[in-house]
């Protein structure tokens, strides 16, 4: 459990309050204020604040279209041409932050993202808790053989207990050390700023983190992706969930032309027309590499 | 008057309604909600939505920083301290939507600063209104004849009011042309992306420009200082006033440490010690510039 | 002729220096460097400086990657590589410096690609030139009946000959206006900063425009684009072909996986796959709409 | 030392290398390129490439301000003016492409800043070396007992003997279990993307980083600021230096209106020109709080 009683508490205060406004309300995402929603062993995503819904992405975009267009095109219809059509800015009008636990390895490869507000717990100033993910066994897994960036099954019975032991006596150590170096009885005690760097990569972090409806998306599409580490994919997942409630139209938009879309390159796309046309295409005859035919056999073949 | 009362009435519309809500609400911003604010002849800024408050910036700090912060440091104080020290993350996190309606030459100012999303009402598809920007007389000013890129005292009699005539013939002919260009009755009609190419720059156009609390700080540092061409420093300064009843406390320290603070070179900070220190500083012996001394003098002599 | 003979012996000066350098040097850069690419009546677009090159993408990529991936892997095929996987980070590793000259409704489109850096010609501190673009005799066309934001058929006759006239008288008596308020013959003069609103949208300006080739392709696939304005896009193709001479590994995968590749929605990819498994598929079974199936058969069937 | 005789090869080929180019070359800039700078134990600057001198600032700052301004106001002069009034799209033009290697934990505060492309050997992907920060002994400091976060004296005599032994020994294990839980010799082998989360936050990383000037220089006032963690201002200082020999004059006026300056509230101001007219100030009849009235008397009365 992520949460000691005094945070569960201070959550359950925020939740009770309610407030009236005259802006704009997405109920699917009330629902989820302040909630944490827990991700890996000791990680959450929880909304703190919200603005827009899939009503504000259109009253941004008709301004720019101007008058009138409101009444051939209702807001679905509006909302997906401009995903198909990458017109980004009226998905920029949507705002979301939110409060992330999650481990340091995974917070070096999300910071990457530019495009978004972040204030990180400080641990020149602070003390970090001891809290560090272990992976649960069966994502204990193997180098892949086939892509040198991405892993394969899992480890299996002596190896995978070894690796687990090594994690956790390691960190467990650090975590000692780290409490001795900064310790003040009877000494004078280490800096924070520099005890800190005794911590493996594998302890918990946190951070406020805001960003835009549009980058959110391009955060989502490349961290929801199978390509992606499985301990960042598991917080794409839970923020796509959150998506889905706050600006459904919007969401499914970005499902059928992001996350569940192709892209075709120039031959790609020359050799499906030529076998739509009847005639046998092969890597040979296609101008592809057998790299990128096997990748185009994976899009027009998948079952 | 800028509104039509089809649009006064939706404004009305919008401002009537009222949700409950658990996020935080500032008292202060919910009664700008809506209003169109009026700027120069035709324009206008009003607020579309917001989020955060003074209490949000602390939040988020007070994550950066850690537990326990709370007890000893009241709100204002941090907001101050964060606003002195140039931790910038913490008002990141509050941001605001407004509606603006603004002339071009303005709106071309306004665009070069960069970290906003924006959605502009678009020639390309829609008819622009017949609404041009003319000075009130007492800012129909001369060319300074000490600044290059500054004006002088409002003109006089003749040439006045000879100004006044030629903006408002030149922009009724140019709109008068534009119609006539994509009229299409008796023929084709110009496409819309061409005719717009005939309208001068002191037209009205009205976007939706979003934008974070610390970078529209900068952007109020800049354009609602007095080197500011006046027609966008109306406008900055109408978004001070909102922004004063929105986060109060920041905004304070925004006047304090940015607004009305002045940056003193090494050489300025060398020379101040030695004149508090009775030595007679002058010119010739501070290492400054003429120019330089002149702008020290400024800040030092100012009654 | 955009230019005058100073500015051409300026640039002939400029192209005539040589100086040994320890950087990498892109040979089909170094020749367009300073030369001014006509686009449009008087606009156009030349080189000032530039950093990197093809292989200066994989060096980059390489430390991410880390060690001995050089030996398997060769510059073109990693390059195709990570344009196809969205690795956006080794093409920011490029940089390019333009002067461009371009109409002003141009520019304002122009801007909106927010990443990059930009030094405009101020007419708040000069005095801008008599120049205007009017279109040639065939891109005067007229609005399109299908597509609110694009255009149709050029004019023809008496109403093609009708508009040139207006753009044309239009922009001289503007101008003579704007030169008649800044006179200070026997006047104060109206500042520089007023007077410019009086200039239309088809004066040209100028700016320095600097961005990376990451930055540079979105920008290039957005408005080389059949479906950007015809004035903007002839920038656009013009760059293609410098990039194409400055990178032209790079530029290629762009070609392939970017200006000539198709994304395909979900729907799109699951009709495809029914369609080569040999089922018949129409838009009333293929979860499309109408829209978005003739978006579906342009891209399959497109000969 | 921190570089292999291949690495150190690979550097001189690199430095021998000279080619022609017409780009505008800065002569204190090429002597570095390439060469590592050392800082930490194992840590570096190595400079790859540069776009840009002085003289390119002005040039970019010409075109904003038009004709003529080249014979008032010399390049020095008009550099200084940018900087003292904020203008700083023209030190944007000038660019910096750097390789450098830094723990772990300098890492995470330097990507804080956003507007930079970086380039980060992968974990994921490669093996990291066994290279480790472990500070002097002088910089082994205590926690400052007046400043959160910040560090005072050096530890002394046992204390700093068990600090240094403590982050060795982990250092060295947390290593071997890394290299155990990889190896594949008689086992599957941890996939590399989860064992690298048993490192500590001190071991070293690399990667190209890229600026441009402008937020080069924000970044510098940022982290060769007294208050900055040793570790980084050590970067920072180097950066400076090769700044130094870059652009002269660019940063010349950065050390006087930035690194050296002081910005004064508008209560310091007010404080100050009292002070000057002979009046006797303190803090209860300044209108500043005890701790801003510290900070006052150090601008002031520092020796």
């Amino acid at each position: 459990m992520p949460l000691s009683t005094d945070q569960l508490a201070e959550i359950e205060a925020q939740r009770a309050q309610s407030h009236p406004t005259r802006r704009v309300v997405a109920a699917g995402m009330e629902d989820h204020l302040y909630t944490a929603h827990q991700v890996l062993d000791h990680g959450f995503v929880r909304v703190i604040d919200y603005m827009g819904d899939d009503a504000a992405i259109c009253q941004a975009a008709r301004v720019s279209y101007g008058k009138g267009t409101k009444s051939v095109q209702n807001d679905e219809g509006l909302i997906r041409y401009l995903m198909r059509h990458w017109h980004s800015t009226p998905f920029e009008m949507c705002e979301i932050k939110l409060h992330v636990k999650l481990p340091v390895f995974v917070a070096r490869q999300w910071i990457r993202h530019r495009t978004a507000n972040v204030n990180e717990y400080s641990a020149r100033y602070s003390i970090l808790d001891r809290e560090f993910y272990i992976p649960a066994p069966d994502h204990v897994a193997a180098q892949s053989e086939v892509n040198n960036q991405g892993r394969g099954d899992a480890l299996q019975g002596e190896e995978a207990a070894r690796v687990l032991d090594l994690l956790k006596a390691d960190s467990a150590r650090c975590y000692d050390n780290y409490e001795a170096m900064i310790n003040q009885d009877g000494q004078q005690g280490l800096a924070r700023e520099l005890a800190r760097m005794n911590l493996p990569a594998n302890i918990y972090t946190q951070w406020y983190w805001k960003v835009d409806l549009h980058n959110l998306f391009h955060f989502l599409r490349l961290r929801a992706d199978p390509h992606a580490q499985y301990e960042i994919r598991v917080y794409a997942d839970m923020m796509c969930k959150i998506v889905a409630d706050w600006v459904p139209f919007a969401y499914k938009a970005f499902e059928d032309y992001r996350l569940g879309a192709v892209n075709l390159s120039a031959q790609m796309v020359d050799s499906l027309r030529r076998m739509l046309a009847g005639e046998t295409v092969t890597q040979e005859n296609s101008g592809m590499t057998a790299r990128e035919w096997r990748e185009f056999e994976d899009v027009i073949r998948k079952s």
